[in-house]
């Protein structure tokens, strides 16, 4: 089998939970794994001097009616989160732990946030929620919860950040398939055909 | 006939050029006509307090890559000018002169305009290179040439720039379909569809 796709995305980032609920149907259809890899955009903008889309002037009624819209054009539920944005480090340090044992439950488990976000309009930044999402997957939640205090955990979290910024990535979802970098949800048909033809 | 759709764009923004080359095809699938009008996205820009794409920090290799990728899916011919981006005052003037007469020419002379500039890498801001465009349609050069000195046609492109960003427009392409508004020519699926089912 072909690398593995990655996918760098911010539980928070609306075009991210659009792609997350695309990206492997995608991959799939092509023989091809997709590497999940959460991040914090708050970090990534702080580095590059740059503010997410719905903070840029002008764009305030635009956006949040471009990603419903988007949304229903996927095909994806989608109701624009009554808090937001919101903080995604207990998500996204709960995924990496997961993820280091079962990628396909820290798979589950990254749909599970997204959805409880997008879907049913939960604080995914409370650290019960996210908890909780991980427990219904059959989580040991003690144990997870004291990996989430851990400076390990952070540390690993940091590194991620670290290194999608050195790799110079600015935006998500972020998508690389072969070394072709995609950014946005509205190139996952390029991303399609990418895969199909092996570049165009 | 339903109402036409608009499209906003500035000749010097390369994806509003790919969306020139399709907005029409796509809006004659659904029996509808589309009405032109070029703006200056540097008054846009100044008016939001915003700026290009290109100069935000972090995509300067992916926006250029990003754009000729995006022309080769939509198959579309695309260099990256030499001069980037360029005046485009006195193309969208000769644009708007040509218009007032003759649609259809004025349609044709954008097309040159963008072509020009896209694929024959050639000065568009440069009268000479905007005259020659118009000569070569059969337009009446010195007319041409004495209406883009007035002070007249200096005033209607204003009068469009002021118009476009009192309607909310904050970057181009600016599609809008039966009220409903699209930024960018990777939204034009969503156009398609949007036509086809009157909403979605």
């Amino acid at each position: 089998m072909a690398e593995p796709i990655s996918f760098h995305f911010d539980f928070s980032s609306p075009y991210s939970y659009l792609a997350s609920e695309k990206v492997d149907t995608i991959a799939a259809r092509h023989g091809r794994e997709v590497v999940w890899r959460p991040i914090l955009l708050g970090i990534v903008f702080q580095h590059w001097g740059t503010v997410s889309l719905v903070q840029q002037p002008g764009q305030g009624t635009y956006a949040p009616h471009d990603m419903a819209r988007s949304a229903r054009f996927l095909d994806v539920p989608f109701r624009y989160p009554s808090r937001f944005p919101v903080p995604t480090q207990q998500a996204a340090r709960a995924f990496y732990w997961l993820d280091d044992h079962d990628p396909a439950e820290a798979r589950q488990f990254a749909h599970a946030i997204f959805r409880a976000y997008y879907v049913d309009d939960r604080d995914i930044s409370a650290p019960s929620v996210v908890l909780d999402a991980a427990a219904a997957l059959g989580v040991d939640r003690p144990a997870l919860s004291a990996a989430l205090a851990s400076a390990e955990l952070k540390e690993r979290l940091k590194r991620e950040n670290e290194a999608a910024i050195a790799a110079g990535i600015f935006g998500a979802p972020w998508i690389v398939a072969d070394g072709e970098a995609f950014w946005g949800a509205d190139r996952l048909p390029q991303i399609d055909r990418w895969l199909e033809t092996g570049g165009f």
